[in-house]
C-alpha cells in the first residue's frame, strides 16, 4: 500500500465515513489492512475490526502486531473469540499465544474445546526456533487408494480451511507419511488415476525438533513450497509452508547481523523499540569488549619503555590494530555466513584452515609491501621502524585470518552460535596478539 | 541427500553398475542428482545425463553449476540441445546464458527459433538484480469470461509446462493484467462459475526494472507464492515465483554480510573459490582502510608531546578506539539491516537521529562510569587521567552512534549501497575523531 492510500484511509476513519471505508477495506490485502490498523488506538481498531467481513477479519487478525492481538482478544466477547479461534490457522494461533500475557492465554484456552487445548499445550512445548514451533496442522490428508476424482472432491470440500492445498500428504492409518502429491499433478491427471501412482515416495522431511534455520536452508536448496514435519516415530505431525519460512529466513539473517555487531538479538523492530530496550541490547557487549580491550592497553603499558625509546612506533598502533581486525573480520564473516547457509560444515575445517593460510600470506605480503614503501618514502621513519611495522603486519594479517576463519568453526562444534565469533570479538583478540607481536619484533629489531 | 547415500551412488558410478544407478536416480530429487553430478568429470556427467529420463534430465540440468551446464551444452548434439532448451523454464535458460561463454551462447541461439531468440535478447537486457532478470514467462494465462470448468481444462492441458499453476493471471487482449485467481479458489468453486467473479482485482505487482531486493521484501511481507511483473505500459511480461525469491533473499543477505565486512561481494561459494579470487575480493578494501588508518596515526604523531608528557594516556588508546568502533558498528548494523528489509526508509532519518542520540547518552554514561571506577581503583591512574578518558569515552560513544546511525541513510539517499557504511569504514572514521577528542580533552584537563 502506498503512503497516499494510507493517508486517504486514515482520513476516512477520522471523518467516520464508515460505509466508504468498509467498501475500500473489503478490496484490500489483509497485510495492508493490519498495517493500517496497527497505527490506530484500541477502540478504533475494535470498531473497524467488527466492520470487516468475518473471513477477512480473521486474516487481518493473524497479521496484527502481538500488542494489537492482545487488545482484541481482551476486548471481544467469548462468542467472537471462538469465531476467531475457529478460523485462525493453528500456527498463527500458537504464535499469538506465545506472545500473550497469561490472563489472555487463559481466556483463549477457556474458549477452546478439550482436544484443541491438548494440541495447544503440545505445540507450546516445542523449543523456540524448532520446526515444531513453526509448523501448522491444517494440511490436506489423502489416502493412497483414492482416485484423482475422490481426492479433488476431498480438496473441494476441505480446501478453504487448509493452510495450503498445493501439496497434499498421503498417510497410512498409523499416520506414517507414505507419499506426497501435488495439486499440479492432480489437476493434470485423469480422474480415474490412483493417488498411489501419482505420489512421490522419496520424501524429504524434517523432525519436530530440527532447527528452523536448517529447515530454511532445505527450502532454499530444493525450492519447496511446503515440507512435512514428522515426530520421533515418523508420524506426520504437521507441515511448514514457504510463507512462514520467508519470515524465518529474514529473522535468522537479522539475528546473525545483530550478533555479529555485538548486539543482543531481538525480533523487535528498530523503529518500534524503546530507547531503553535498544540500549539494553547494546550495553552488555560494549562493556565486555571495553573490559577486554584493557588487556591490549595492559600490553602497551608493559612495553612503555619500548614506546618511549622510539616514539614513532606509537603512530602505527591504530593502523596495525585496524588492519588486523579487518582481516579477521573478513574471514570470520565468510565462515559464519557459510555455516548459516549450510555451505560450510565443521568437517571442512582443514579446507578452511588451508585456504585462509594461503590467502593470509598473499594478503599479508601485499599489504606489508605497500606499507613498507609508504613508511620509507612518505612517512620517512627509517628502515628499522619500516621493517618492524611491515613484519608485524604480515604476521598480524596471517594470525587474524586464521583465527577469524577457525573460531566460528570452533563455536559451531561447541554448539554456540558462530555469529558471536565475529568482528568485535575477533578484533579484541587480534589486537592483543598484534601489539604483543609488534613490541616483540621492535625489541628484537631495534635492539631495545 | 545424506553422505552415506552420496558415497553409495559414487560407488555405483565407479563400478559401472549403470542399471542399478538408473533406477536409483529416477527416484531421487533433481537437486540431489545435480549435486552428485557436479562432483563428477565431464565424460561421466554426460554419460549419466544421457541415462536420465528426459523430463528429469532437464530438471537436473537446471540445477547444474554454470561450469557443468557449459560443458553439457558444449558436448551434446544440436538435437539434444533443442530438446533441453524446449523443456527448460525460461528464467533458468536466461540464468544459464548469462554465465556462459560467447561460443556456447551462439550455439544456443542457433538452436532457438526466431521468436525465442528475440525474447532471449530482450531478457538479457534487463539490469542484473532487476525483477526482469529473475522473472519467467511460463505462467497460466486465463480470460475473465472463462468458466471454472474451462479454466481447469486449460490448466490440465498446459499446466505441466508452466513454472507454477497455483496462481493464474487474467489479462485482456492488450496483455493488461486484470486479475489474479488462485488454483485453490478454482478447485473449491463450482464448475459453472465465472473467472471474473473469482478473481482478485486489487493486484500487487512489480515493474521489470524494480530491484530484486525490494521484490524479495514484498514476498516476505505478503507471503506471496508468485508476483506478476509488468512493463512500463502495465502489460504483463512475466512472473516471479517464490523459489527464485528464496535464492534472491539468501544472496542479498550474503552480499550485505560481505560488504559490511569490507569484502567485494561475490556469488561464488567459499569452498569452490580459488585462493586468488578470495584474496582479490579482500585486498582492495584492506588497503583502502589501511591507508585510512594512517590518518589516525598522523593524529597520534601530531600529539606526540601530549603522549610523552603523560605516558599513561597511550594505554587507553586501544580501548577508546575499540569502544568507539563497536558503538558505531552496532548502530550502523541495525540501520543497514532495517534499510535492507524495508523497515527503515530515508524519511525516518530524524527518528533514527533522535533515537540514536538518546541511546548514545545512556550507553556513553554507563560505559564511562564503569571505566571511571576501573581507572580510579584498579588501574589507579589518578583523577585527571581517569576524567580525561571517561569524558572522551562519553563523547566517542555519542559520536560513533550518531555517525553509525546516519551514514547508512546518507548512502541510501546517494543511491549507494548502505552496507558499505558498516563496521570497518565507521571504525576508521570514528577512530580519527575519538583520538582527536582524546588529545584535545587531555591538553585542556592536564594543562599540557
Amino acid at each position: 500500500m502506498n503512503e497516499l492510500k494510507f493517508f486517504e484511509m486514515l482520513k476516512m476513519i477520522n471523518e467516520k465515513q464508515y460505509q466508504k471505508l468498509k467498501n475500500e477495506l473489503s478490496e484490500m490485502n489483509e497485510v495492508d489492512i493490519a498495517e493500517l490498523m496497527d497505527s490506530l488506538d484500541q477502540n478504533t481498531t475494535l470498531l473497524i475490526f467488527r466492520m470487516l467481513p468475518k473471513d477477512l477479519a480473521v486474516e487481518v487478525f493473524a497479521h496484527f502486531s502481538p500488542e494489537h492481538q492482545s487488545s482484541i482478544v481482551n476486548a471481544v466477547t467469548d462468542k467472537e473469540l471462538t469465531n476467531i479461534l475457529d478460523e485462525l490457522y493453528f500456527d498463527d494461533m500458537i504464535d499469538m499465544i506465545e506472545e500473550m500475557p497469561a490472563n489472555l492465554v487463559n481466556k483463549i484456552l477457556k474458549n477452546s474445546n478439550p482436544e484443541e487445548r491438548k494440541l495447544i499445550n503440545q505445540f507450546l512445548k516445542y523449543p523456540v526456533d524448532s520446526a515444531g514451533s513453526i509448523m501448522t496442522i491444517e494440511y490436506v490428508n489423502l489416502n493412497k487408494d483414492m482416485t484423482v476424482k475422490q481426492a479433488m472432491a476431498h480438496i473441494k470440500e476441505t480446501g478453504l480451511n487448509k493452510e495450503t492445498v498445493y501439496t497434499c500428504y498421503v498417510t497410512n492409518k498409523n499416520w506414517i507419511l507414505e507419499g506426497i502429491v501435488t495439486l499440479r499433478s492432480l489437476v493434470t491427471s485423469e480422474e480415474y488415476m490412483k493417488i498411489e501412482d501419482l505420489m512421490e515416495d522419496d520424501i524429504i522431511y524434517v523432525n519436530t525438533h530440527d532447527d528452523q534455520e536448517s529447515v530454511g536452508n532445505l527450502f532454499t536448496k530444493y525450492g519447496f513450497m511446503a515440507l512435512p514435519v514428522v515426530d520421533n516415530e515418523n508420524r506426520l505431525t504437521g507441515i511448514i509452508t514457504f510463507d512462514d519460512i520467508l519470515d524465518v529466513i529474514e529473522q535468522e539473517a537479522t539475528e546473525d547481523f545483530q550478533r555479529m555487531a555485538a548486539l543482543a538479538p531481538t525480533e523487535e523492530r528498530y523503529l518500534d523499540s524503546s530507547v531503553f530496550l535498544l540500549a539494553k541490547h547494546r550495553i552488555p557487549w560494549l562493556l565486555i569488549l571495553m573490559i577486554g580491550a584493557t588487556i591490549t592497553g595492559g600490553i602497551i603499558s608493559k612495553f612503555e619503555d619500548v614506546l618511549s625509546s622510539v616514539v614513532a612506533l606509537t603512530a602505527f598502533i591504530p593502523m596495525l590494530m585496524d588492519t588486523g581486525g579487518n582481516s579477521g573480520n573478513q574471514s570470520s564473516t565468510l565462515i559464519i555466513r557459510g555455516l548459516a547457509t549450510g555451505e560450510i560444515t565443521f568437517k571442512d575445517k582443514w579446507k578452511v584452515l588451508w585456504k585462509e593460510f594461503r590467502i593470509s600470506i598473499i594478503s599479508g605480503i601485499i599489504l606489508a609491501s605497500v606499507n613498507f614503501l609508504k613508511n620509507m618514502f612518505i612517512d620517512q621513519v627509517g628502515l628499522a621502524v619500516s621493517i618492524t611495522v611491515s613484519i608485524t603486519l604480515v604476521f598480524a594479517v596471517m594470525l587474524a585470518k586464521i583465527i577469524g576463519g577457525m573460531l566460528p568453526l570452533v563455536a559451531k562444534k561447541l554448539k554456540l552460535d558462530p555469529a558471536i565469533m565475529a568482528g568485535p570479538l575477533i578484533t579484541t583478540i587480534v589486537d592483543a596478539i598484534t601489539l604483543t607481536l609488534y613490541f616483540t619484533v621492535a625489541t628484537l629489531l631495534l635492539n631495545l
